[in-house]
């Protein structure tokens, strides 16, 4: 077996507690090295005649990339105490590994060679909320879904739709305009909005705050947003809204007052300033958001603008009732501020949502004191490259989606905010180079995965669109111009999401990932509940063998209702190009 | 190259800010795999003609273990925000390592490929007070040290060293005997003095606390602290007491409220009680200490017993003016619990030393959110094996020495408290069977090697005693019966320590591990300042080649004063058996 391939460590995805009674081990070896692995386990203080007694069980091969396996136990001590070990087998070899390196035999004279998990508390579990597993969402740039009251709208805003948005120029959406589009959404499926900021801020994405008490009165005022969260509750949608607190704008009083008054203000160590006076050229002599000088870092670790904020924080929760904060460039704002942020939002309201935007691996942020979840651009990527770019094939797109989820502890998975685009990146269509089968695929993909998916405005309906500012066009409500079967599709999907558990909730597999054909099938299975989806990634009609024994299932086609009983032993599905189909198993 | 043995995550040990603007970066391969590493790197945001702009430095290799290499890259990024990838070669292959995978050249078109540490915050560093780097501890167990004051010994106490302890025996020793040993510890060395708990509670060891805001009457009262702890500041001496704060004794009040009124009590949710009434057999039905019904677990994640708790913490630092809190069976407490507790000391106190009682892997405590060290057990066991036992080679103690500084943070590994012995283990001299010269090189490694070091009470003189209670006996002060040479050979040790700031705060490499002859040469170094140890663990003389090129140096023996310009080429040394010799390295 090869020893430098084999890993653990009593901590983050290796080593977790999944609920306040269930640990989680997991291990990893090289990919096929080992035949059998177990875990070694028992209290740390369980002796008898000078020997720690343990047992062991086996562990289940959960999935694999491509450089390794990873085994999973999950165990509930009595106690809530657990030392540990494992038992690899491969061949006729046996290991013992433990914390202190590899043996030929486990040794029980002391427990200290092994690997320990020293007390389940409920209060440290990762654990966010239930909801969110069950949640479809719709993110909307509200300068950009629908104008509602044109008398609020900025002084020059050009008509709706009547042009392609440039980075500064304005068409008069607002809330009122969300409001009276929550049929539509409704009837889409969706049960949560998230809103890109919506406090007061001169520009069109409103990243750059002035005043983070007031909402933008192009936008509205704190009536319209209470009634628009009220409206949203009462249909079953929850509403998130996004906190800007690694920078502010340039016309937030604070900063204004420092550009005044210099190293005189009393708000000089609200930010980061290298040197007084502020300049802007060549870059700035203050720390900015990038090297942006309109966005001034704001020092979130000192007292003062860390109770600001985190009144702020409260506020909109305590005052509106909203249901989570989406945390912008969250990566860059120090972990204490994040820790404390969590304790005050969530002695509030237990069940709000944190997810932070960070777009690397977000380990640091996702240990139970900080954020419930991140934007899951890990996944966005794979699924872009893979269905949409075609420069990934099917068997490294599995590999890569099954390398992430095993980089996380399992809840923190069933929690991800799984995007597919933003305001920040293309539009999914534009990204399929306009092919509408390709588009399917995505939200095939992202609405039968793990996480909690969310659909970019318009993205449903073909909206088209590069980088920003073309991904900020204003949505298309002409019914005439927009694609009513990939609206359909959307809809359809989330209904059956809705429908099927172990589409929300199911652990996942993947049955075969083919580089050949490109094509891919994967199940979802929550209890005696499965369902299979095929997927042919290719531009050519294929036929796909079915990698399971459906020999006494049913087998259900969940697109069209069909029910059949699989008699024969090896089952083929013919799939068209680009084609797809989902499958419920069910027992005879 | 051996892919699945290089690995990198963006936390941890493998990424951390050393200080307030330095970053390391480490990287793990398999040993002796690959050649040479660069970081690659740059400000996420630094971008020119539609390219990251990034650039390049060698890493360098700062140690090996059994399976792996070990490289380091240190970075100081102007903006204090860091991407960065990895370029391996061996032989004429190369390979660009990221957070994405495995590239053959490094992708320039987008940052998201790479390793992201996304800001460098003062607030989010590990950072252990700085004395604790030039502390030699004492660990005294006050019911044996020295009995200062016979009037408040226990009734039934047996007179001083009279015979050997049991479990439940008494002598007498109390706070104003270690205050009439001072100058013992002075004369010693000793800059820091660890006791065991001392507040009131039933037993000889005070692990059972009736009372966190009383003195054991039979070790003195607030007064005789007070006393101590300012003479141990005149003398320059740090004063650490023990937090037993995972449980507490059963005559603790709540306790005892909860036993008499069952789940009337107000107190009931203090504890861990799974069912009234409370019994004890055969096991408890509440949560303790291991199996022990005498120590009720606390609920530390109760808000009341939080308060008590972390009331006591600052209670102690605030009156009288302690310089650290050694947290018993801290692992076993949550996380939550020990932020908090942070965060209340150190605002009283920002240099206050913050020790947890762990014995195994303690990651998720040394992140800088709780403590700013553990019990360096893994380095006992490590040391205890090679040199005590030896069931351990040189090569084999070289490697797992290796493995434990590479799997903290460097800061970490100077900040551990690295005891050999304490009073939950056997003595030196008698896992040594009674060899001194054993127990003087164990002495030699923990008085050079990185970390803040703890000599278990009467250890330097000789004393015996196996497991727990024979190895608390009475302190021996009759200077007949000390071992006067062990005791100036550590009095020598400590005072090279002060000397030699290589030896304190140097970086260790190991230069030599000979598993034929069984001997050792490391080196500390501290920018020019290099110290030499060489150690022959055999029972025959050795002659042991110097792994260095000394010409053009100066030899310096630092236990004679010896000083020697090495000329030849190779140099050897010759040592009697369990020999040893230091010498520091100077430029002519
Ligand atoms: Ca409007
Ligand atoms: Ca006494």
């Amino acid at each position: 077996m090869r020893k430098e391939a084999i890993h653990h460590r009593s901590t983050d995805h290796f080593a977790y507690a999944y609920d306040s009674e269930t640990l989680h081990l997991r291990l990893q070896t090289k990919k096929n090295d080992v035949d059998h692995v177990e875990l070694l386990f028992g209290d740390p203080y369980e002796w008898h005649d000078g020997a720690w007694q343990f047992q062991t069980m086996p562990m289940r091969k959960t999935g694999s990339d491509g450089l390794f396996d990873y085994w999973l136990a999950e165990v509930k001590p009595p106690y809530r105490r657990l030392r540990y070990g494992f038992v690899l087998r491969a061949g006729g070899e046996k290991l013992v590994y433990t914390e202190k390196g590899f043996y030929h035999e486990a040794p029980s004279d002391d427990t200290a060679y092994y690997f320990c998990f020293p007390f389940l508390h409920r209060v440290d579990l990762f654990q966010a909320p239930d909801w969110v597993k069950d949640t479809v969402w719709y993110q909307i740039f509200p300068e950009r879904f629908a104008n509602g009251n044109p008398a609020i709208s900025p002084k020059g805003a050009r008509p709706w739709g009547s042009e392609d948005p440039t980075p500064t120029s304005f068409f008069g959406g607002d809330l009122q305009g969300i409001i009276d589009h929550l049929d539509y959404l409704a009837d889409l499926g969706i049960t949560g909005i998230y809103l890109t900021p919506i406090f007061r801020a001169p520009s069109n994405h409103k990243y750059d705050t002035a005043d983070y008490f007031e909402i933008d009165p192009h936008f509205g005022d704190k009536e319209t947003l209470k009634t628009l969260v009220k409206r949203c509750h009462e249909k079953g949608i929850r509403v998130m809204l996004d906190a800007v607190f690694n920078h502010c704008g340039y016309e937030f009083g604070p900063f204004q007052d420092v550009l005044k008054n210099g190293a005189a203000s009393r708000y000089k160590d609200w930010f980061h300033i290298r040197e007084f006076p502020l300049q802007t050229e060549p870059r700035p002599n203050y720390d900015t958001f990038a090297f942006v000088p309109q966005m001034p870092k704001l020092n979130t670790a000192h007292p003062e603008v860390k109770r600001y904020l985190l009144d702020v924080a409260t506020y909109w929760i305590r005052e509106f009732d909203i249901d989570g904060w989406r945390l912008d460039v969250a990566n860059e704002i120090d972990h204490q501020f994040w820790r404390e942020f969590r304790q005050a939002v969530k002695a509030l309201k237990p069940d709000v949502y944190i997810l932070g935007e960070i777009w690397h691996d977000a380990m640091p942020w996702l240990r139970g004191d900080q954020f419930d979840a991140v934007m899951n651009y890990q996944l966005a990527d794979a699924a872009l490259r893979f269905f949409a770019k075609e420069d990934m094939s099917a068997s490294e797109f599995a590999d890569r989606l099954m390398h992430v989820l095993h980089s996380y502890p399992k809840q923190v998975n069933e929690a991800a905010f799984n995007l597919l685009g933003s305001h920040d990146t293309p539009r999914l269509l534009t990204v399929c180079g306009g092919d509408v089968r390709k588009v399917k695929l995505l939200f095939l993909f992202q609405l039968t995965f793990t996480g909690s998916p969310c659909i970019y405005y318009g993205d449903e309906i073909g909206m088209t669109g590069g980088n920003d500012p073309e991904c900020r066009k204003c949505m298309v409500w002409d019914p005439e111009k927009q694609n009513k079967e990939l609206y359909e599709h959307v809809k359809q999907l989330i209904a059956l999401r809705k429908q099927y558990r172990a589409l929300r909730r199911g652990d996942v597999a993947f049955l075969a990932a083919d580089d050949e054909v490109n094509h891919l099938v994967y199940a979802k299975t929550d209890g005696n509940e499965t369902v299979m989806i095929i997927i042919n990634r290719s531009n050519e009609a294929a036929e796909i063998p079915m990698p399971i024994d459906a020999r006494g299932k049913w087998l259900v086609n969940l697109l069209t209702g069909e029910r059949f009983a699989a008699e024969a032993e090896t089952l083929c599905v013919s799939l068209p190009p680009y084609g797809f189909v989902l499958y419920a198993v069910e027992s005879w």
